[in-house]
């Protein structure tokens, strides 16, 4: 799978800390970021009607080993790689570089479900949207 | 290490996203309100002066599984195992609990640093810092 | 009007930011905590089924002013007043006391609504829910 | 004063809220986002070093008004307007435009301060930061 998908995205104030640094749980509102930029990129979103039906992606699990600190206006390069796409689910991990460094590795697991009122079921991704995730083969 | 530590948290509004539930990213914000709660538990804080050192614990790991989505209101139990004091790191893990069922269980490393103006450097856990983090052994 | 509220509430270290202080913007999460606790407190939810209606409460403004710095781990008293239940709106201040001295002034004008999917539309307060916000006469 | 700054930006999944739309205190974090950036297009930052002083700007007021929601993926152009640089303090708004509608306005004042430690006290604006937050006369 050779999916390579990236966003510059600069640190903000409110997402650093009192340590000086950004705050590690925010780490994971940008690996959102970059996943949500690279289903639009594909033609999709992460909360779409499709063929009737109300799709979104919970997430089975999230991951991120910090290798350095990132500070305030510091401008990250978030390159999500496609790591698999399963019969359910989705698997991909962003590299978190700055100035060509890589400072974090995040890791996700999404399933694909459908949402029903408050309810959620998760399902085999269509293959119209497979096809679109897994990029050029 | 027995050392076994709960709190009790409701799920914000503001918790909360367009899906309807806790949104992923939150729970690592709770992690790190039950293990500061901890710290004060046994007399000490994340961010303090120890022996003219500014000691702080940023991390170098964290992961989360997630077996079931939690709403708004919900009222979590946040409970914390410490799983190791290492030479320099600390590993814990919080297991979130709703009407006693587990639906999440999160994971931490953390590497004891003195902080000096921008910069952190890795130091051995203080012997008066590990005593209280270990608990009665 | 005579409805006065309040809860403690500890300053979190993700709350706080690169100055060392809570981040202003966190105070306007602040105030809603304590008005859903008020509303809870009065057997009430901000999202609630009423009379087969969805109803929740968006804002129409939200104001601070800040006094002086909170701190990681200071506790807060934030102390709610309605300080009027109108036709279709609803107006509230926070006051957020530290060791008693007022820190910060939030006020909040909520109006109540109907949502239906992706809508919303305004209604005049149930009689039901308007005596319970404006407590007793 | 004729300060007119825009940047777009995406609301970002983790910005919305169970009713589907954006939380209210995101707006608070979006002005500052844009303030920032007003900052750094006239060479400053908020956090900068300034003739040996560390000089900051920490908020007195803040408020939003809110004509409309806003939802997931909506592009929002935020267009800053530097109203009145006084002696120690800066006024600004800022202009929530949905596909050109505005959809809120926001208003900041800050207060020029030097941080010392965990302490702050305002200073008169430098002269050589009032001329570049002020513009072209």
């Amino acid at each position: 799978m050779a999916t390579d998908f990236s966003i510059l995205r600069r640190v903000q104030f409110s997402e650093t800390d009192m340590a000086g640094i950004m705050h590690f749980a925010n780490y994971f509102r940008m690996m959102e970021e970059v996943e949500h930029a690279f289903f639009r990129s594909v033609g999709l979103s992460v909360m779409m009607q499709h063929e009737g039906m109300h799709v979104g992606w919970p997430r089975v699990s999230a991951t991120c080993e910090y290798f350095g600190p990132v500070r305030f206006e510091d401008e990250l390069e978030l390159k999500l790689r496609v790591i698999r796409v399963g019969e359910k689910s989705l698997n991909f991990e962003v590299d978190f570089l700055l100035a060509g460094k890589r400072v974090a590795l995040g890791k996700i697991t999404s399933v694909c479900c459908t949402l029903e009122g408050t309810g959620m079921r998760s399902i085999p991704i269509p293959p119209a949207l497979r096809e679109k995730l897994a990029g050029p083969q």
